[in-house]
Formats: structure tokens, C-alpha cells, sequence
């Protein structure tokens, strides 16, 4: 319970208008993209760190949980205020602060849209790679809390990479810096990478900086299709064994495939047969493109492609990736449901990983259609559900445990990059063991004594 | 003190002939590359994890510190027992355990030497870049635990960027695994990219998994002269606005260069009134590598650089990178004593330091020659003494913090790369804020709470 008192301390740092209280904001700012929201009590919209460090403050002293926000664009429900309280939407923090061409950096507040700061830096040749599907509508700071991936990271790596340095308000309303504008720093230990990734569970992030590199100034994009998901991985296999590094390396399985043909009301996308296409993208100078580019194709022809396409112009480029761009949209046409899990194995055993969904597809009789960064290892797994259908649900999540199992006997993990919120919580004990668990906790403790920063993430209930 | 039945406990478990404690070994086990020791008490040299695991459990029985040790090459004394204890030598976990060309990552125990992984990947095509000037020397233990960086990180990035997962013992005794062979990994906190770079403060390292790229088939090295380090500095912003990144971009001015003509007794190794030289180097496919010589060249010519030199073959690429080599030796047969402190500014700011570091060398009277990676603003900054001459020591010392504070003030940092260990301990304070050292105190009671592991590191006394 949010005390009166509490309330009037927070409508005085932030004024009146900047505190929301209506049943409404409670519910839009209790949601997130995993549609399990749980209402908030308070919506606190600050303005800058120290109103954050304030408000954080004032919640701390009334013993009230705070949950961080961005864009709520989630998937395993980082932002929802799952035992009440106040939620911090750092919404008004939104200014790219600075982009230094000559030390290859930009300084920039939390909610900075993704899409816009790669604009941003792109206008003057740099490049801030990581590219999650919601780069249009996620933001900076939920970006680097949950460490965004993207396609891009096989060849680029995740959001983690471009982390220099954070500023950042401890659950116990310290402002603290981690890192700073070098690209290196071995000053004690590693806070700046210890909250990339910890979900809004150590500190909430309020400015950040960003390693930039130079914007590559060729592009080419390939679609090569192939009449089995094996065909297509061992393509991915005889690409690296060319010790070529796309920018991009993506596997759609022929079932999401047709859910996107359906959708577009097109016959087919691909040629007749086809159980998987892969989409690449090379980029780099003119000479090393054309170069990757043949090298590429080559790969997929000892694979035994039975269709290779290379966009002569950016409208083709933009076109061979829009079947990658719908599948989300037309999955949820097909089934309005879905459990997307983003599993990650190493990617010499996808094919294992597939064979094992395989299974799992005939044990439980469901839909569950496949795609995702083949370079890296993560595919997204989305197993497909009819809201009103119990028995279905019932058989979805008994198939989600032994799908997070299997993936952990292939070395992998139960998440390459949605991170685990709450909805994943139950099952963080199958990828780690008792004692790895008890140690984060001691971490989670040594930022958080009070277990008052977004309460109920990560650790199992 | 080690009391007698923890040395007959550890005898059973290591073996007689595994335990040291004759004076001699005491001694060589105490010290490391900053040659201010500590005598160890005992020396274990455990042949596994459980072995380790098993030697840690025994001394926090006791509540005798310990201290992992590598190769001992560390600038700072993190593998000193300044506590006495026993030190836990890794040296005969040695093996590559695995190179896996198809998922592109290398499993190896600690006590390999960084050269011998290189080259036994490069035989495959694989690369594993972070370059140490210790890395014939060298272990991938402590390049982890310190986060080794080296010329190659302007483009490849230090250690940290390599290093996929970990297994580790806890100061309590407890194996955990961190992270694994997966590329991305999302599930809980990022305990991989904490223990790197933690001077083995919080676990020792037992294995290792490291992810690998493909080698660059094509390398161009050059050679430019400058009148001034300003003139210098301002080729490598010539050369990032063109958007190239080298892999190597080394600055060396004119009293480190005088030191090494001195030493290998040749009148001079550049143009006459040179006070600046940059080695740098590209690679990639030779089409890029052709390209991006050529702009390098550009750059340096728009600098004004008086010489540029292109080597022809790897004969001419190995002498001139001798001349880089060999200040580290040449600078010890002026002076027996050296600080070598590695500080780090943002790039754009290397003319401001290289100012401080004049003022620095004429207020106290000093002999300062610096070189280091320009290209990530991380220049090594040695303030030369004689060992007999109190009166330079304590300016040297004097100054130490002068340049410390004033790299601070260029938004810079006091370590790049040596780490704090016991000898930059004091300065700590001038870089992080007392919460921010507050925080990490207690980060390091979550994972040592009896602060038995390397006691006295990292931390002001």
C-alpha cells in the first residue's frame, strides 16, 4: 500500500501533474508486451536523476517497491509492478545528450527511442548496431537493462558490447557512475556489465554511454531457400567454415513461413518445398561486400540451396526482409497466443534443437513455429496457443519445461534475450544450480537490502 | 599464520610434492612483475577444480587467506600474498580442453599461455586477438582476471569481449558455472563480465570459455613520423573521421624512442626532430586492407606527418614493430626503476594529457617517456627513478598522484589495463566516489564474506 503521505512527497518533487494516480495510468503503466500485468499504485514521471534519486528515496523510507520502465515493450514482464507500489517511468528523460564523432561515443537519457538514436548517429557515418525487433518503439534504457539483441549480433554482439559507461540511482537513492567515456577502465570491479541485463533489479539506469563505431557503407542482403531446416543450418556451418562473419544470419522455419504467406495473402514466398529459408546480410566496404557476398552464396549452394536471391537495390533489400519483419504480426493472426521463448543453443546443434521442438510439436500436439538468429545460436520458439483452449495451454506450458530442459542438456540457455522477468522465474533453476542462484541473490542483496527494486524478477517464487 | 594441520590437510589433498614450503619457493611464490613481494606461507599447486575447491575449503576452515596466482606478470601485485596465506598456483591446470571450430569458441584451463592459444587457433583459421605485450608469458587465468588489453582492443576490443563463460571456485568453496558456450545469455545477473577484471578478488577461475573469430587473412603495417605528439594525435582523428579502424594504432614519443636507439645502439630510428612516431596496423581481406592503408596514408599526410612508411613484407612488418617492443626493456637499461602507470583519457583528450604529463615532467623534475594505444586513448605513462636517489622517488610519488587526479579531470581513467591490485589501492578514492567504493565493498562481502580471497587488493587500506 502506497501511504498518503508517500503520495504528497512524491506529487512534491515531481509536481502534481507528473504523478499519476488514476485507475487508468495504473493499469496502462502495470502491463507490459507479456499482457500478465499487475496494476501499479502510483506512476511517478521524473524529470531528471535527481528527481529519480528523490523519489526512490521517499519509497525506500515507507519500506513501498519501485519498478523502473521504459517503453514497456518486454516480453517476460521486467516492468510490471508486480507486488504494487510505485512505478518510475523515466518517459520524460528522453534526450540524446551528445554524440562525439572524435571519441566515437554518444551520451544519451534513458528513454531515448533505439531507432532514433541509430538515426541520430547514422546522419554523421556512425553506427550503434544492436537492432531488437521493437527498435522502433523500445527504448535505450529497457534496451541495456535487458541487453537487447537483434540480428545484427552475430557479427556486432548485443547491447552489452556498447556499454561504456552508466549513471545509475541504487535502490537505496545513491546516485552512482559506473564506467565512463574510455573504452577501457579496470578501476574496480565491473558495475557497468553487472547492470546490463539485471532487469531493472540493481538500479534504475538514468544516463548512459554508448560506444559507437563507423556506419559500414555497403550493405548486401541474400535469401537462400532450402527444403530442410538441416540444409539450411549446415549452410550456416559451411558460412563460418568460409570464416565469413554476415552482419546478419537468420533462420525461418517453413511454418512461420506460411503464416507470414497467409497473412500477406501471397501463395507462397518461397519456392514449392521450401522447409526453411535463411536471410543474410554482408555489409562492410564495396570490395569485402562483394567479396563476403560470393563467398556466401557458395556456402549455400554446397548446402544444396534450391534458391538463392541477391537484392540488386535497397527496395529489393527492404522486401527480402519484410518476411522477417511479419512473422510476429502474421503468428498472431493465425493464433492469437503465443509463448515465445527465445532459446539459445550453440549453433553447431540447432539441428538438434529443431529435432527437439520436432518432438515436442508430436508429443504435445502443438503449433510451433521457428525463427531466429541462426549465427548466434537463438531461435525464437513460439509455441502457439487458442486462449479459450485449456487443454491446449495445459499441454503449451508441460511442453515449455521440456524444451527449457532440453535446452540446457544441448549447453544452452533458457534465454538469449528477453531475459526472465517473472513469467521465466520458475524455471531459472533448470539452468542454474542452487548455489549460482544463492549467489545472485547475495548480489541482488548487496545493491538491494531492502528488496524493495522490482520485487518478484529473476528469482524463482 | 598457516597452522600445521591445514599444511597436512592440504599435503592430502594435492600430494607432498605439490605443496611448497622450503624459503626459496616462499619467496619466488610472493612476488610478481611489480617486484614488491610478499612471502606466501604455502604453495599449493592444485591439478583440478575439486582440487581447488577442496584447498579453499581447507584454508576457510582455518580462516587463512589465499591467493590465486598465473604467471605472476602483473604490474600491480594482484597475485601478491600481501596478507601472507597460502597461494594457489594454477600452473598445472595447463590444457587446451577444446577448439571448436564450428560454434567458434576455445575451452581452456586457466595456466595457458596466451601465445600458445593463439597460435594453436590460428592454425585453424581462428583468432583470438587480445595481445598482451606478455603474452609469450602470460596466462588466459590472469588476462581474465585482469582483463588484459593490448594493441589489438582499438578494433577488437580487451579481453572481456572474449569471454563467453566461466567456471569458477567461490571464496567459500562452492563451483559455480557462469555464463556458458552460448554467444548470448540473458538468464540472471552477468557473473562472467563481473569476475573478469576482478583481480581475483571474488572466485578463482578454474576454466574458461572463449569465443574466437576468424583470422584476418591480410595485414598491412606503416609506420608515420610527426613533429609533435599533437601532430600525432591529430592523425588519429584524421583517422577516425575517415571511419577507419585500424587494428593497431600505437603512439611512441620521442624520449621513449631516444631510449630504444640508445639501447639497440642505432643513431635514430626515425627522421631527425621526431617527437612523435604512430605504428599502425590493418587488416582484414586484402581489398579492405588495401583500401584502409590508403586512407591511413591520407590521414597521416593531412597531419602532417614527415615520413610514412609501408611494410612491404613480414620481414620489414617485424622490424617495425621491434621498436615497440623493446621500449619496455630499453626504458629498464636507463633506469632500473620504473612507474609504469597505464592511464586511459578519452581519445580527443590524449594532447590534453600528454600537457599535463609536460607539466608534470618539469615541476618534478622527471624523466616521463609515454607511448601506448592512442587509438584508445590509453597511454603508458613511466615516470623513471633511480633506486638510490630518495629525493626522485618522492617527487616521483608526487607526482604519481598529480597525474592521477588530472587524468581523472579529463574524464579519463588511473588503469586501462594493470588493474588497482595492492599498489594503486590509495588512489582508488580519486577516481570512484565513496558510495560507489561502499557499493563494491559489499559486492565483494556477497562472494568472500570471511575476506579470505587476496586480502588487501583493489580497495584503499
Amino acid at each position: 500500500m502506497v501511504p498518503p503521505d508517500l503520495l504528497e512527497t512524491l506529487a512534491a518533487i515531481l509536481g502534481a501533474s507528473n504523478l499519476h494516480v488514476a485507475a487508468d495510468a495504473l493499469l496502462a503503466y502495470g502491463t507490459d508486451a507479456l499482457k500478465r500485468g499487475h496494476p501499479a499504485e502510483a506512476v511517478a514521471l521524473p524529470a531528471d536523476t535527481s528527481q529519480v534519486a528523490r523519489v526512490v528515496a521517499a519509497c525506500a523510507a515507507h519500506r513501498v517497491p519501485f519498478v523502473p520502465r521504459g517503453a514497456g515493450t518486454g516480453y517476460t514482464g521486467g516492468a510490471v509492478p508486480l507486488h504494487g507500489g510505485v512505478v518510475i517511468s523515466l518517459e520524460r528523460m528522453n534526450r540524446i545528450l551528445e554524440i562525439d564523432e572524435a571519441n566515437l561515443l554518444a551520451v544519451v537519457e534513458p528513454h531515448v527511442v533505439t531507432g532514433d538514436l541509430q538515426a541520430a548517429v547514422e546522419k554523421v557515418g556512425l553506427f550503434y548496431p544492436p537492432d531488437p525487433a521493437s527498435l522502433h518503439m523500445s527504448v535505450i534504457g529497457g534496451n541495456v537493462a535487458e541487453c537487447a539483441g537483434g540480428p545484427r549480433a552475430f557479427k556486432y554482439g548485443t547491447t552489452k558490447r556498447y556499454v561504456l559507461g552508466l549513471e545509475a540511482v541504487l535502490p537505496t537513492g545513491e546516485v552512482i557512475e559506473t564506467g565512463g567515456k574510455v573504452v577501457k577502465n579496470v578501476v574496480g570491479y565491473d558495475l557497468t556489465h553487472l547492470l546490463v541485463g539485471s532487469e531493472g533489479t540493481l538500479a534504475i539506469i538514468t544516463k548512459i554511454i554508448l560506444r559507437l563505431v563507423p556506419k559500414p557503407p555497403v550493405q548486401a542482403t541474400l535469401r537462400a531457400s532450402f527444403t530442410s531446416v538441416e540444409a539450411a543450418v549446415e549452410a550456416v556451418s559451411e558460412i563460418i567454415r568460409r570464416r565469413v562473419v554476415p552482419a546478419a544470419l537468420e533462420l525461418i522455419d517453413g511454418e512461420s513461413l506460411e503464416a507470414v504467406a497467409q497473412n500477406l495473402q501471397v501463395r507462397s514466398l518461397a519456392p514449392e518445398g521450401t522447409a526453411a529459408i535463411l536471410l543474410l546480410e554482408v555489409d562492410g566496404s564495396a570490395a569485402a561486400v562483394a567479396e563476403d557476398a560470393l563467398r556466401v552464396e557458395e556456402a549455400c549452394t554446397a548446402a544444396g540451396t534450391t534458391e538463392i536471391l541477391r537484392a540488386r537495390d535497397d527496395a529489393e533489400r527492404m522486401e527480402l526482409w519484410r518476411v522477417r519483419r511479419e512473422i510476429s504480426l502474421s503468428l498472431k493472426m493465425i493464433t492469437p497466443l503465443k509463448f515465445n521463448h527465445d532459446v539459445v543453443v550453440p549453433k553447431g546443434r540447432i539441428p538438434e534443437l529443431f529435432a527437439l521442438v520436432g518432438r515436442i510439436r508430436d508429443a504435445y500436439r502443438l503449433r510451433i513455429p521457428c525463427f531466429g538468429h541462426a549465427g548466434d545460436g537463438n531461435i525464437h520458439v513460439n509455441i502457439m496457443v487458442m486462449p479459450d483452449d485449456a487443454d491446449e495451454i495445459e499441454r503449451a506450458h508441460e511442453a515449455e519445461k521440456v524444451l527449457f530442459e532440453g535446452v540446457v542438456a544441448l549447453e544452452g540457455s533458457i534465454s538469449g534475450e528477453h531475459g526472465i522477468g517473472f513469467s521465466k522465474a520458475p524455471f531459472l533453476p533448470i539452468e542454474l544450480s542452487p548455489d549460482e542462484i544463492a549467489l545472485m541473490r547475495r548480489v541482488k542483496q548487496a545493491f538491494d537490502p531492502l528488496e524493495l527494486l522490482n520485487p518478484g524478477k529473476i528469482f524463482p517464487p
